[in-house]
């Protein structure tokens, strides 16, 4: 959060300024999904996917075995992603209560939009 | 840098585990590149321009006038750049010495990916 609340809130973001294009909210969406787990998580979600709590974390320890996510982290994430207007929450009026996690449209089109990102860096990481 | 050292160093990055593609090297980047001013140096630099460190900063702050970027920012982001391979440094034997800075072919491929991401924040923060 802090590099987010390093820019006074009262600035509002415009297109551009003297011809440059405003990176402030770029700048804040790398902060929230370069945070640990956060990246997966999206990962695990697109393509319209629903997912349980439970099954989240089994997905992404299936993907990092060496690194488990707690409780607290993945609760942290999802709260952020959430707050952002990225993920979804479908809660059932079951006993006990089913909780299906989504992306939003928002998610999804951020989900696409970080994919020649992610392509890049796993093939640069290669070379 | 704190965010990449969370990840313990021994780890090789694989193209997949177990279906899931490798997430930390995009972690790595995203927190590279989420740090402020990073992203407008990218862009600023970007096409092939070679740019001297005086020009940076006037061309930093013709595009964000009320947060000016101080010289220890400038160098520890240009630095950072420098030391992931994306930047080059060419030294002019010259008196006083000239140093255009300019984005390595990596940098440039970088630029590229990043521009999808950029955009859709962009269009994201103004609907």
């Amino acid at each position: 959060m802090s590099k987010i609340n390093e820019y006074p809130s009262i600035v509002k973001c415009s297109h551009e300024k003297n011809g440059f294009p405003c990176f402030i909210p770029a700048q804040r969406v790398l902060n929230l999904v370069g945070k640990k787990w956060s990246i997966q998580l999206i990962n695990v979600l697109s393509d319209g996917r629903k997912v349980r709590y439970k099954e989240l974390r089994e997905l992404l320890h299936k993907g990092w075995k060496q690194n488990k996510i707690s409780d607290a982290t993945l609760s942290a994430r999802l709260n952020e992603l959430s707050e952002e207007g990225l993920l979804l929450r479908d809660i059932h009026a079951e006993i006990p209560p089913k909780v299906e996690y989504s992306l939003s449209e928002k998610g999804e089109e951020l989900s696409k939009a970080l994919q020649p990102l992610i392509e890049w860096t796993i093939k640069a990481c290669h070379e």
